[in-house]
């Protein structure tokens, strides 16, 4: 069956989802943005993402260009319409967006255009390029592109403000194809990957960078919560390279894949891939939502899923 | 006549000049561009536009994804195309864009896809918007959004990744319709416009910020030029809000309208509106291309360009 | 009855109240002060601001210039000489000054010279300025200048080195003549508006800056303690204007008006105009010291307080 | 005879020269001032201490609170009343100072307050405390406390915005009560001393500091120019302690004595006391005025001068 | 009895103990370090202080170059040929070092070389050093030289990367023979001394920096945790001069005297020398370890121990 | 014949060059160097380097341990006592340091010890490591360590203080092991490799590091000499990442090799290798001192170093 996406009201084939070369969206890359997946073919924690969306646009300044209510209603049409591509036992992962609409050579700043550019597209999880993560970890390569600091475009605001990301990817890439990158801020203090939070544990505490600088993940607080569950601390704090390089074990945590093992930062190797607490994580949220997170990856591991599988695939997740 | 944008290789309507929402372009702001502008039409220092471009990419970390000599020919065909819609003694402006092309399903990472996305569009000059202001000068309002630091993204790598300027346009516009926004660095230095580079004079000297924190731009390259033939002295150094407020004139400068006296900034006005030096410098400009530059903006000041007046248009403009 | 001051043990009219220009109080801003309130004709906190002006002191390198027995003595004095101008259900705002004296032509440097300067003056509260802003909330404009930096001149010392705030409240004036100030600091984080802490809240949690680039006001102190007693969480953290922008509501905290619910910052309104957690907060504080808060400046909003009325006056207050 | 005070109009005894406790110079620093001294009774570049003036308050966002020739003429008023007291080949040192006036109860913002407060005062140059020093040098202790960033403050406004001045005097006193302070900024680069610039010289070129991060003293502007009259290569770029510490020779400048070797810095001695460089300038300053300004020093030193020898006072000086 | 050193498997002399030039430890100042101290003859908290070496060598990115068992081994060789030195009621301090061996002219990159280079000495505590400073208390100067910023070389890494510290050594020597060097980072926050870790008292609660710009102490970690013990409460937060300029207490606290009170810093003297909270808790590390660790001080305090007492000498303390 | 080392007035075989564990130099990485080469058997601006080292010294607050006269015949003794092993077309690579001397158990700051320990030893340049790059060009592989801020120690002052980088080094190896490190400082600007300067050129240009935060190499000093020479125009300048991936051509300047071409920065590979500038400024040196260096290089080439080639090797460096 072939795959829909949502733009505007219909619902059409990828091929034909296309936006203006004057929408403000691909101008000013202001495109507000949320990525969730399926557990059981229903949406995980929509309201949080739904909250977070409205929060970008009110940063950014704008009125919100759309309804939660309203884009709920979107992601759910893009699921009804394309479910059927998926197993009862498989998920999918849908990403949702809004930009101000077309702005030239109409006005710019008299207050948002009519008529806001609403997106969403569902897709398989890209299973072939993280299965075998869950016990082999993934590494991480540390940018020389720094995140953008918050007095610039605070890192909060979930946008497709990102060629930062794209220049870290390139970057990683290069050095370790099968890497992650990792960004530190503008003081050397770790913030997140381009598609996932980080976390690192250390004496049995988990660590893991302050909102200040960092994307908060809707995964991010999946995980702290589930810590909370299973008595591990969490603590929020500036990190560094020692921090890292001196930890016990890490992880990834993003909406695709859940959590995913680290295996080395640079060229120094984790001590523990997987380390014990993120292998006790990884289970609470299996148990949480009712489906065998690692099981349902490998199940499906050998679909190819067209995504290459050295890159963390931004498109793919969403912390 | 209508206007035709070109895309990828053909001639559209604007109505249909798109691009996928799994562009690389529209996902990552990875959008480089260029704008130009004629003077009796004839494209003005085109060599330096696409020599930017070209860095651009490079910096990025990209292989070119066109080369000056199609880049140059794409900017030829949509003015050949469009042409006709302007009488002899008026010019159009004409934005050129790159992008890595699609970039999902398939592989972000493998190297550039087989088929960068490659647009020009050609259109009138906003004279309306801006043909009063050579006499009375263009405010600015110093945005509380800073700039990007060149340890993230260098901003004389010229692309769409533009949210900042979008947050910094939407601040000004609240304080001041009829103000530009100008940006300050991270540690408080005045960089540039959203869509120009920004001069001031005090005692018969001009100063710029250097390019360790803006954009080069070669309307900003132009009048050093001239200064220099017109034994001005420019001083590239880190400003600050003293020097503004305590200059004796400025002004900004960007393709479409070369040069524009300032008023004020934020609550303080500037001493001359427009200076002496800034009447030079635009009367050099005007002798070196052949055109009255004001007296073109002020003949088809009229025609309405669908411009709002209060914005600066970086779409009409480049630095 | 004529309004007295007290200056270096004599009690004066207002218009005699003078300091010589060589004061080093003049001369080097190095004025330490305090500002209180009455409730019920009794002062507020008293000996939380007695601690923070011998801190004041000793920040700046000084022995005690005034014991703190004898500065209470002084605003008891100056309370006795004007407290018959007030009704039993009014209350005044006390300011209490302190300075090395007089250090031209004699030494700077050889000591504190043999007697410093010592003020206070009793005024009353200007209720016409801030009264309908309990219901209508009170705007912030974020100014371009920032906060002194904590490596120059720790905020946290109350002095009369204040220029900044000056240069703060006239920027803010223009923009919007109803707002007060809010400063950041130089990395961008949330420090506080000229004359009052600031707070904000979010998903039932109030937010406020750490005491790393903030003056700890009294007030602050007290909403943190009465938040304790309500259960409401309370968070120090580096907030950016992120936190701010996507807030639910937010208060400033002083000693005149105690609370004071904030409706917008820059161009984006809050969410809840006064807020829940505000109200509860500003009911508890009336509760706490047996007076309405709200009612009493209602009840006296008409009295002209001589102060304009968009101007947070730091002068009558004191975070 | 009695030394008289220009204040708003009068010519008063020192003892009587007050400002209110309500006047915004005192209650918000916001005294904006210039120091200036004479030679053979001439004023020395008064035109460019007035044009300073004049930056300083637009700096500050204020219109003017008094024009160039008002204040021109408040300086030689004071001067003609109290010239009798120093004999043909002596010079005298003046002060002039400006604030917005009262602010207290009257508005503060609703614009300058109808009459700012002028004020004027000669004296003597404090000969015995520096005359000594052109022979044996001036010791420089870096202070702790650093100065005012420009994105708060900008140093080149001139003001009593100063309690970081006092800091720096008292932490400098009790290391060295013979030494000056210097003053470095947050990064760490050389900026001034409290009342005067700061030079080196190392293999015949100068060093001074930016106008970044400085005050753009007359008599640094003063000492550029009798280089480039020298032939001696100056240098602005930002300095550090290695700079320092491997130099062959440094001095101050300032109004008062104009140059003062440099003797140490921290517990490093300078190569050179007094250095060539120094001298040559020094020469060069004294051969330009048509005074010996060493002789001068040397003829009244044992005039008492009221001034405590190891301070710098800046109330004596003005860079 | 001769002291013996313990140089790569072999128990030499103190004057034979000696490293190649060649050696990396000596080029890079790559020599990693642990200083620990006996209580009763047994080694004070051995495990924490092998983790810690540990931690540093993976942090400079190198595979342990040795064991932990190894050098458990090798510390009780150096303290099992010297401990007829002291009587059982005196103890020792012994100082153990890894480096990666020599470097030149052989490879410095091609991993490891295959002998690194191990060394361990012991001496007498340095009594006469200190034993006074109990009473009497410890000054700091703040000294010039910033600590460097983990974004460099994460000060959490001990190793002999020490030039910092030698030079604020110097500094603080020229200013207050008997101090200690405090340093601040680079934002002006307190980090620590040049061998120990810094702690400072108000309203009853304990103060230190954050391990983000700090050495992480053992020693540092024992004073929390009998805090815990005592219910003295303990922030970790980024503290400024403010903070220890206004305290009531503070104390130094290392391996070799556990913890000294600290007296004035720079010209600001304590409220209270030694503090309440410094004595109980230095009270209860003496119980925790069953020695009286002043009154042993104290018994020794005329063994002349070869330490300049000024001094506070790394290599007698580790933190 | 052996090679002999210079240690403390004697000449001693390699092995027996040692310097004890007490040492400040290896306790407290202060050891002062400089490297210097031959050329025709004659050292290259030895007066240069002898004024370095004069500076390091006096930079960290010392006295200097040795005079340049004493230094420049311990040089000249090492010399000559190997000379014999290097025919006349062959150079050798000469280093010389200089300690404080024993320190332990003695006093550490009571002045410098009688004694300092005085080093020197020759050694073959080594062409096997670098020959073959004057035509491939050498690759730049950028550090997550950074490089030390001046407000912490000053790059300039050139010391075994070294940490940072080894770290770079074994950073850069394991990403290219063909590559050496370049270090950006804590803000993103480029600074130095790890034993060489960094030049780039784009547009005729050249440009480097300022003085700010690089050490002022010798070889730089010579580059910039000559390009003056050949009428290249030279600016210092904070550069960024974008400059020297948009460059045309770049190169390393040390002491041994002199100028060896630049291949790529990170992903990106330089447009020209070897560069026309890099070309003509190499020839230049080569005429200035009378000596083919790519030719001496490729000459001695097979002659194995002992070097591992892929290791800038800074201690056969200097810039």
């Amino acid at each position: 069956m072939e795959t829909l996406v949502y733009i505007n009201g219909e619902l059409v084939p990828e091929a034909e989802a296309t936006v203006s070369i004057f929408d403000i969206g691909f101008m000013y890359s202001a495109v507000f943005m949320e990525a969730v997946r399926t557990f059981k073919h229903e949406v995980f924690r929509l309201d949080d993402h739904l909250e977070r969306l409205d929060k970008s646009m009110r940063y950014v300044g704008l009125e919100p260009l759309i309804t939660r209510d309203e884009m709920a209603d979107v992601i759910h049409q893009v699921i009804a319409a394309n479910i059927a591509n998926f197993p009862p036992d498989d998920d999918c992962w849908v990403c949702a967006e809004v930009t101000p609409g077309q702005g030239f050579p109409h006005p710019i700043m008299k207050g948002p255009p009519a008529k806001p550019t609403v997106i969403a597209y569902a897709s398989p999880l890209p299973y072939d390029g993280y299965a075998h993560c869950y016990t082999e970890g993934k590494a991480a390569v540390v940018a020389n592109v720094r995140n953008i600091p918050p007095a610039c475009v605070d890192p909060r605001g979930k946008t497709r403000f990102r060629l930062h990301y794209f220049m870290a990817k390139l970057e990683a890439h290069t050095v370790n194809p099968d890497a992650f990158a990792l960004l530190l801020d503008t003081d050397g203090y770790i913030t997140e990957g381009t598609g996932a939070n980080f976390f690192i544990a250390s004496g049995g505490v988990l660590y893991t960078a302050t909102p200040r600088n960092t994307l908060e993940g809707i995964s991010r607080r999946m995980v702290i919560e589930l810590a909370a569950e299973l008595d591990i601390p969490v603590v929020e704090r500036d990190l560094t390279l020692y921090d890292v390089y001196s930890a016990d074990e890490g992880f990834w945590t993003t909406s695709s894949y859940c959590i995913l093992p680290l295996s080395q930062v640079n060229h120094v190797p984790m001590k523990q891939v997987p380390g014990p607490l993120t292998q006790r994580l990884l289970q609470a949220w299996s148990d949480a939502v009712g489906v065998d997170i690692v099981a349902q990856a490998l199940k499906y591991a050998d679909r190819p899923s067209n995504i290459w599988r050295g890159d963390e695939d931004t498109e793919q997740s969403d912390t």
